[in-house]
């Protein structure tokens, strides 16, 4: 996951009056559409085949930043994996990546009790140069709090931002937290900040440090920034409690190298509608294929992956297959920019008006909780009976500010109408961006929920009568 | 902790018909020290002040493993904290430590998916030399499966122990386990292995590695041993399941440096026995101060060194202070090879027989939740009105087979009797020896919990008529 929009929460509306479907508006699903939807609802809870899934991709390549060898690993077993299993129209649809090189991370106190801490370079970091970089520490909570300091506090320091990442369920605590990880390093240098500290973004009291992309603005410095792992954030924050001055040196090898060549790797349920309009119109099911380097992406986003492959894959076996297409969309890189996702919008052309619903799993492996909504008001009772074949699951019916995941960002800002399955968050940034992000922390079973899940909307989606719109850019979408 | 040994749980005696005092013995401790022992209790449970001592002590210090500049920096901090909180004779014993150096631990899967691991050298340890090593893997369950297999399967190999650690309250899934990472490299070796790697002694599932203690046997060849975290290994072991050849590559930088000066830090209270000989006696309060490199060594053993100084400096503030003398011993070098305890035994001298009870402290931070003891048969009697006063803790009666700590061993071999206050080790193996072992995993209630029932333990054994006995060894002894 990369940043969700905050206007999720701000836009959800009050569904209470649309919980039973209204007998005005026509049922756009057929009783053996809902039985369809029932069954494989039942058969993914028996086994979804998304676990061998994601333990192959965890296995067999692991780590798969953009740009790098697992990154090319990736693709090829992408369509290794979607061909084997059957999919149509596989394909990979190139991608250019940037490619940036982490390098090793030594930071430490120096002053008042050394120490050494575990730290790892923010994803987009310069590095320090080989002489390293020794300053003393300045302490802020979050970027407005450091925008209260004045130049001569700061400058020459090396900024620590303390910001803690709240555990819930939806996630909401990373997306508040995230922004001193985003923006920090900038907001710093624009004071005269050497370099920047985070606290990582994360949940769990592991020595392992949080990664994730940082951004630069274009009008200040370029310093280094690091995240350090929540035990050596207390550490620091012990000694800077001492009253004493505090002194951090870093020494990062982090830099940029030229971009590369990566893809999106696509597969397809084709629709069996009769007219061809059905069929050409598409459900699309996203996650990334791309990792962070430190762990081996099980969690983030090989999860995803499995669940959208294992759906797919189910939705494939029934016969008759839906009318519409549902196409499996697994995104270059979205980590470090979102380059895949901007690919696929940039290139859909006038396919993109035949994309009738888009989703994307990218927040673990469940179990899903809550399904949510972007469509036109007009579409909200149609969704109520889909939301209705999710509640077996346990699912219950969010709002309607679904905002799909971070690679359906361009086809949302365009109109695409998307849905969200939520799936429960509370342990996912005890991991995420980690090197902890591995196989063992998935249960197959919570996997295989959110495969029904998924598979039941995502099917629900490809047979309704009639599509669910436009929705409008709101004023308050970035 | 270093070993324990498993007699602990064979020697367990039954002890229903002891629950209550025996009217037929004398009483063995005064109202006024009951009392004295019950406000002990509630002050420790008050605030013992443990939380600040280890605080300082992981804060300041951090790493302190035998010859490093953290271990030098441990004896001058615990000479300057014992002295600062009002001890009585404080000094440092000398003590020559062997020095061993980690280096770097570079491990991958070479063959079939290549993949970096998670490693650590096991303490002791040979490097690879430059080159480094790499060879087929063949696996083995514990010593005994490895036994079994021919000189043919294992020649020229890399011998990998998949040895799980049970969870336990007792920590007896870690005695259980342990035998691998102390004896495994010297059981490949003598196979013709060319390196050892094995599963983490360790309940977690973290990407951090558990070292410790390897030893080797003196008729094989000396072959680099490291562990890998518990992820990795599920990493290594997926790979094994598919029946391909796995390569697994190894470089290490381990080594010997010339052995350094150490030294235990001892601090007393002094007895107020009328008689010389009373205040002569000795209540042995033993910790040790030395940590593994990997973590700050908060638990393992700043929260033993922050119970036992906790536990004395209550005892002090009682007036009249018990008439034996209660001494906190800080041994040096606990975990690379009982340096500070066989130094101290071996120092003892005619001292030895003045010891009446020795404790330690060296299994995490609580809470306390039984007591154990080993004294002659005739003592169990008085060692109940201990239990009693313990009971209020929610501290439960143990058998009569303690085994006192590690650096309590060359005591007891010698026929002092010992005390266990036994902690709950139920999560202390997921942070054993890793780098996580670090200030946030100690909860302050639970170790004043502990310090109330050191204190309680130590302060009647201070105060109890008469001694306590020796204990003959017995034929299980090691």
């Amino acid at each position: 996951m990369f940043v969700r929009l905050l206007t999720a929460w701000v836009l959800g509306l009050p569904l209470l009056a649309l919980a039973q479907p209204q007998p005005s508006i026509d049922r756009p699903f057929s009783d053996a559409d809902l039985k369809a939807a029932a069954s494989l609802r039942d058969r993914a809870l028996q086994g979804s085949g998304a676990y061998e899934v994601v333990a192959s991709l965890a296995t067999e390549i692991g780590p798969r930043s953009a740009g790098s060898e697992g990154d090319r690993a990736a693709v090829a077993w992408a369509l290794n994996k979607l061909t084997q299993l059957g999919f149509q129209n596989v394909r990979a649809q190139d991608v250019t990546v940037p490619h940036w090189a982490r390098g090793f991370a030594e930071v430490a106190i120096k002053e008042p009790w050394p120490q050494p801490l575990v730290a790892a370079a923010l994803g987009g970091s310069v590095g320090t140069g080989e002489e390293g970089i020794e300053g003393d520490v300045v302490q802020a909570s979050n970027i407005d709090a450091l925008k209260k300091l004045s130049r001569r506090e700061v400058e020459g320091r090396i900024v620590y931002f303390n910001t803690r990442t709240e555990r819930t369920r939806d996630g909401h605590g990373y997306d508040q937290a995230v922004r001193v990880r985003l923006d920090g390093a900038s907001a710093a240098a624009a004071l005269g900040a050497v370099a920047v500290a985070i606290r990582s973004i994360g949940t769990d009291s592991d020595r392992l440090a949080h990664t994730g992309i940082m951004l630069y603005a274009a009008n200040t410095p370029r310093i280094p920034a690091v995240a350090l792992s929540n035990p050596d954030a207390d550490m620091l924050e012990r000694q800077l409690g001492s009253g004493r001055p505090v002194t951090l040196r870093l020494k990062l090898s982090a830099r940029d190298l030229p971009p590369k060549r990566s893809a999106n790797v696509i597969g397809e349920v084709a629709g069996s509608g009769a007219d061809a309009g059905a069929a050409h119109e598409i459900v699309l099911l996203g996650a990334h294929l791309d990792s962070w380097d430190l762990g081996t992406g099980a969690l983030d986003d090989g999860a995803g992956v499995a669940i959208v492959i294992a759906a797919a894959r189910l939705i494939r076996e029934l016969k008759p297959a839906p009318k519409r297409t549902v196409r499996v969309v697994l995104f270059a890189n979205e980590e470090f920019g979102l380059s895949g996702a901007n690919a696929y919008a940039a290139q859909a052309g006038s396919e993109l008006a035949r994309h009738v619903i888009a989703m994307e799993a990218d927040l673990g492996a469940g179990p899903a909780w809550r399904f949510e909504t972007r469509v036109p008001g007009a579409m909200l009772p149609k969704t109520q009976f889909i939301a209705k074949a999710l509640q077996p699951l346990g699912v219950e019916r969010g709002g309607n500010a679904a905002e799909g995941g971070s690679d359906l960002n361009p086809l949302r800002r365009q109109g695409v109408p998307v849905f969200d399955v939520d799936l429960d968050a509370t342990k996912y940034f005890d991991y995420h961006h980690t090197a902890n992000d591995t196989l063992d922390k998935i249960d197959a079973k919570a996997l295989d929920q959110s495969v029904a899940a998924y598979a039941v909307a995502a099917y629900l989606a490809a047979v309704a009568s009639g599509d669910f719109g436009r929705v409008p850019a709101s004023a308050a979408e970035k």
